[in-house]
Parts: C-alpha cells; sequence; structure tokens
C-alpha cells in the first residue's frame, strides 16, 4: 500500500490530504491520477500537504481500477503452475508469450489451482485484461470460467466447433496425416498410437469405437488426420492399438508397455507429442531396441529437445513461440471480435523414422 | 466484470439490487462478500432481487479490495520476462516457486519491463501479495521499487549488507571456495574467472583495483572465495584475468576470446554460472580444445543441462528449487520480520575436470 502508516496511527488518506489542502476529494484524487487537468496553483497546493503528511500517493489498486487496465495478460492452465516450467512445448509458449509481453511491458499472470473452487476464485480474481488459456487435460472448464469473466480470452490447442471462442492453433488433420504418410512412404503398415487426452482424467486404450469421441478437437483431430493417411494404404485402423495419456512419462510407459507387450508389436509408433515421444526413445533404449533400426517413431509439437534427443526426432512441428505472440496480440489489441487463427505446421524428419527391416 | 448488460441498457449495479431489496447497500454488499453476517432472510430477499434482475455478483476487483488479498505472488526481474523461461537458472527456481504456489493454489505474476518507467509503473500496480526478486542486473532498483510498495518482498541472490531485506540465498563464498580448491587440489595453478555483473550493463575485464568493487554481493563473494582459496596455494591473484559478463553467449564469448588469446592460456576456468560455463564448453570444443584435457571448467549453480553437456560439468550446486520454495513461504506467511536465510551448496564433480597436462 502506498499510504504510509505513522506509528500506530491509521494511514493518511486522500480525504486527509483534501481537508489539508482545502479542496474537494475529487481534485486531490485527480493530483494524482490525472494532473493536467488540474490547475498548477492546486495541485502544488495539494502536493505540498501530501508532501507535508507523508501522503505517497493513492493505493495502486485504487488508480488501476479507475484506468479500468490492468497492463497484463492472464495465462491460465488446469495443470500445475510448475507445468508452464517444466513442460517442453508450455516453455516455448511462454517464451512466445513472454516476448510479446515484453514488447509492450505488459505483465503475466499465471493461473492455476489444484481444486476446481480455487481454479474458479483465481480465475475469477486475476486482474488481467485477458486470458490465454490453455485446453490440455480440463481445458473445457477453463474456457467457461473464462467466459465468464467476459474479459477477451483465447484458446490455444482447441478447435472449438461452436465458433464463439477466439482459437489460435494448427491445422491437427493435416498435421498428423503429414507424419502417417511419411511413415507408411517409408514401408510401415504395423502402428501404434501414442494419444493425447480424449476425457479428462482418463488413460489406458481406446476402443475403436471410442476413437471419435475424444473431447478434445486437437487429439481427435490428429487421430482422424492418422487414421485417413492408414486408410489409404490399406491398414485396417480398427486394429490398431490406440493408447491414451495424460502426456507425462508414467502413462505413457504404461502404454508403451502393453504396445509391446504382443506377439507381433507395431514396427512404427505415432506419438501425438514429442514428450511422449522422447519418453518412448529412452524406454525402447533401456529395453535395447533401436531406433529406427527396430522401431521408427514420429512425434508432433517440434519442441527444442527433440532435436537434440538420441536419436534426434522426426516431427511435425508447430510454430509454437509465434502462436504465443500472436495469442498476446489478440488480447490486447482485442476490438471485440472472435478470431479463429490457423497457423502452418511442417514435417521435420531427422533420424528416428526409417524403412522397416526386411 | 461479473454485472450484466441487458441489450445497450446500463449494467445492473449492486445499488439497484440494493434498492430493489429494500437494503442497505451496505447489507446488499455483505450478502456476496460475508454473508455469514446477514440474515438469512435478508440474504434471500438481495439474492432474489439479484437473480430476478440478471446480476451476477460483484466484480471480483472490488472483491479483493475488500479481502486485502490478491492470493498471488509477484516475481519481478529486470530482464525481460523471456528470461524466466529461457535461462536453465531462473526455470528451477521458477519450478521451485511455481510449486510452493500450487501448493496453496496461489498465482504467479511476472513482473518486467523494458524501460524504467514502466518497470516501476509495473511493481506499483501489480496486484499481489509481496514480490519476490530476482538480484541480477538491475537488482538493486527493483529492490527499491518493491521496498516502495510497502508489500513483503524476498531478494534472491543478494546478500544485502544492510539486514534490512528479507534474502534466501547461499554461502557463496564458501561454494566458490569448494570449487577453486577442487581445482587447486588437481594441481591447476593457471587460473582464469568468468564472472556474473559487477556493475549494471558493464561487460569485459575487470582490473585487479575493481575486484572487490561488485554492486552484486553475490559477484564479490564468489570472487573472494575463489581469491581466498588460490592465495592459499600461492597464486598471484592479481595475475588472474577476471572477466565480467552479462552471463550470455555474446559477452562470455567476448571474454573467452580475450581470456585464450594469450601465449600462456589458463589451464582452468572458473565460471560463476553454469550458463556461461556450457557457453565456454562448446567454444572450447569449436576451437578443438578438449575439456578437460587441456581446459578443466567448474561451474556454478547446478542446472539440469550441466549433467548433460558434453562433457558432464563440475559444479556447484545451490537447492534452486528449495530457495524458491522457501521464497514464497516467506511471502505467504510473512510476519513483519526480516528473514535472512542460507541454504547449503555442494560440490558436484563431474568430467569437465582434471589435472592439467604435464
Amino acid at each position: 500500500m502506498a499510504s504510509l502508516t505513522v506509528g500506530n496511527r491509521r494511514p493518511v488518506r486522500l480525504a486527509d490530504i483534501a481537508k489539508a489542502a482545502g479542496v474537494s476529494h475529487g481534485t486531490a484524487s485527480n493530483v494524482f491520477s490525472r494532473p493536467e487537468i488540474v490547475r498548477e496553483e492546486v495541485r502544488e497546493r495539494v502536493k505540498a500537504a501530501a508532501e507535508a503528511m507523508g501522503y505517497g500517493g493513492p493505493d495502486p489498486k485504487g488508480r488501476l481500477l479507475r484506468a479500468g487496465k490492468v497492463n497484463a495478460i492472464g495465462v491460465a492452465t488446469a495443470e500445475p503452475l510448475s507445468y508452464f516450467f517444466d513442460d517442453p512445448f508450455a516453455r516455448v509458449m511462454m517464451a512466445g508469450i513472454s516476448q510479446a509481453c515484453d514488447a509492450t511491458g505488459a505483465g503475466i499472470s499465471l493461473v492455476s489451482a489444484a481444486n476446481n473452487e480455487q481454479l474458479a476464485w483465481n480465475i475469477q480474481s486475476a486482474l488481467v485484461d485477458g486470458f490465454i488459456v490453455f485446453c490440455i487435460e480440463g481445458g473445457s472448464r477453463l474456457v467457461q470460467l473464462a467466459r465468464e469473466r467476459k474479459l477477451p480470452f483465447v484458446a490455444l490447442d482447441l478447435a472449438s466447433e461452436d465458433g464463439s471462442v477466439a482459437t489460435i492453433g494448427i491445422d491437427n488433420v493435416a498435421g498428423a496425416a503429414m507424419a502417417a504418410r511419411h511413415l507408411t512412404g517409408l514401408g510401415h503398415r504395423r502402428f501404434a498410437v501414442l494419444a493425447l487426452q480424449f476425457v479428462d482424467g482418463r488413460t489406458g486404450p481406446v476402443s475403436p469405437e471410442q476413437v471419435q469421441t475424444a473431447v478434445y478437437a486437437g487429439t481427435r483431430d490428429r487421430l482422424t488426420g492418422y487414421f485417413q493417411e492408414l486408410s489409404r494404404v490399406g491398414v485396417d485402423t480398427s486394429k490398431v492399438p490406440v493408447y491414451e495419456t495424460a502426456n507425462d512419462a508414467t502413462s505413457t510407459i504404461a502404454a508403451l508397455e502393453a504396445i509391446f507387450g504382443v506377439a507381433e508389436p507395431p514396427t512404427a509408433i505415432l506419438a501425438m507429442s514429442d514428450r511422449m515421444a522422447l519418453v518412448a526413445l529412452e524406454w525402447l533404449s533401456a529395453r535395447k531396441l533401436k531406433v529406427p533400426d527396430d522401431i521408427s517413431i514420429v512425434g508432433f509439437d517440434g519442441v527444442p529437445e527433440a532435436a537434440v534427443s538420441e536419436p534426434p526426432l522426426t516431427t511435425v512441428a508447430q510454430p509454437i513461440a509465434e502462436i504465443g505472440r500472436l495469442a498476446v496480440k489478440a488480447i490486447l489489441e482485442n476490438d471485440g471480435t472472435t478470431n479463429r487463427r490457423q497457423l502452418p505446421v511442417e514435417l521435420i524428419v531427422r533420424a528416428s523414422s526409417a524403412p522397416p527391416r526386411g
């Protein structure tokens, strides 16, 4: 608080200054918030009174409420806040978001919470000019909460069908099809899919009936892209094992154990994130399975870690940092319209993919 | 804003609800902020009026001002915000800070700015319960700004001499001495030092007269630790080249070019950060200088990247994430006292250090 406490007496308030200077409360307030509209003589008198009484200026919270702008972007996730610093994808996205904020001097508020009630309160009470919502697990709830704030917001990674949500993302179907086409072109016909979340809190095998039921459009669209291409070359997609994970090591390893615990395992893995693909590289290496000689893997995202893994990972690269920069721009320059932007993806071929063994 | 606009009419305000329910504005306000102090019959009447008029509850900003708590930690730096996501040390620190915030449901506001005026405004206007200040370049100014907010704050990396600033850090003298002792024990006698910032905005060689003049106590204390140990084994520290960097690749490479552009270069480098040491590893490798055969290097910090570099880096490890967690705790549990905590460091010996050639 900017108001000073002298000894144990109550803090000096703007009203005290106004009284001492013989001006109205409104005039005293204007001296601090809009000095240009106050006559110089009055301005000097109020400032002299403020100095004499040890008043440091109005509470910044009050000033903000008047200005109506906080100069901050809220970034919300239903994951723990540590996700922003641990997850390779989130880190690159945050780098892009922070670069765009740096360019305009805006701050960033990271918003999350372990339980629903706290999360709702944190979203409701965040003092920001708008939200960027990371739509991974729990994303649909976050979008709802952000919408209730009636501030501009942009959802990442969510291709909402109703068109009422501003989104910045990629063409997931096309990106996934590129990954699958690369592997079918190399001659692969036996696949497994490491899939992102379909439904909050669930992991494990996804039945052929469930494959079109993902709550998260990113998951559904990537699977559609994979299967479009596999069907094109005659693969029976109802026989392709699909494992839903929480995009972490534990659930990815459980999926790998199931995928490779069969008589005729796949020769190629389609992973919906680089994070899962990188876990798979380590898991396979520990089991003396060689990538790409025994198994090919193609990831998704294009995080920096994928370029330096052993072997370097073939992946579908999104312009992650650019998505973050555009999201900030969309909020700060919000004109009330709902924009839905799709940025291009590209396939980066590295050493984790090769023809299957003769 | 939680208040609804019906058509193009003005939003329904709390005053309208109070009038419709026949209660005072204060009572209507209490129904939303402190319902437990309002009689049930009155509470129901106000809520019914609110529902009938489409009033969604008070503006969350207003609610916060009353509660006096924001449930958020401010993390401030004079570096760009992208520092929090790019820098290996900052990332681990932020992981610790975010874990502690996750445990209590608190949010994080990242505060920075490209210019002084904007930075001051962002610090003044951040709606947080306290600040954690990263005291790297520009840190002294940040501490001053944080102090003016009269909120609890903790300075990282700054051993302030006046005792009025709460700090959490390490014994930099002891840590640096451990690094130097490791190298002198291996037989090294020719050293160079890659030093952190002495004075904001300056890089290049530091004269023997300047070595005790660092504004940043972390820099000064690490140099003291290095030199204590080097003096102990008879090295003339006035002849040890010390280069001040901005802890980035550009200024570190400039320092390396100067250090190795002499007839008799050092056999060992003491780097005040792993970041500089990792830049040095790459630079030396590109020049076909072998680490540790030709040159030994010891870093400082213990970032994860130091464990997987080529070769893995010997370093003085700080409990970085623990420092972050304790800083959050110090702010959230602030009792008005000024704590100064020092956590232990340890030397992690890896493959970047060995006896000097012949």
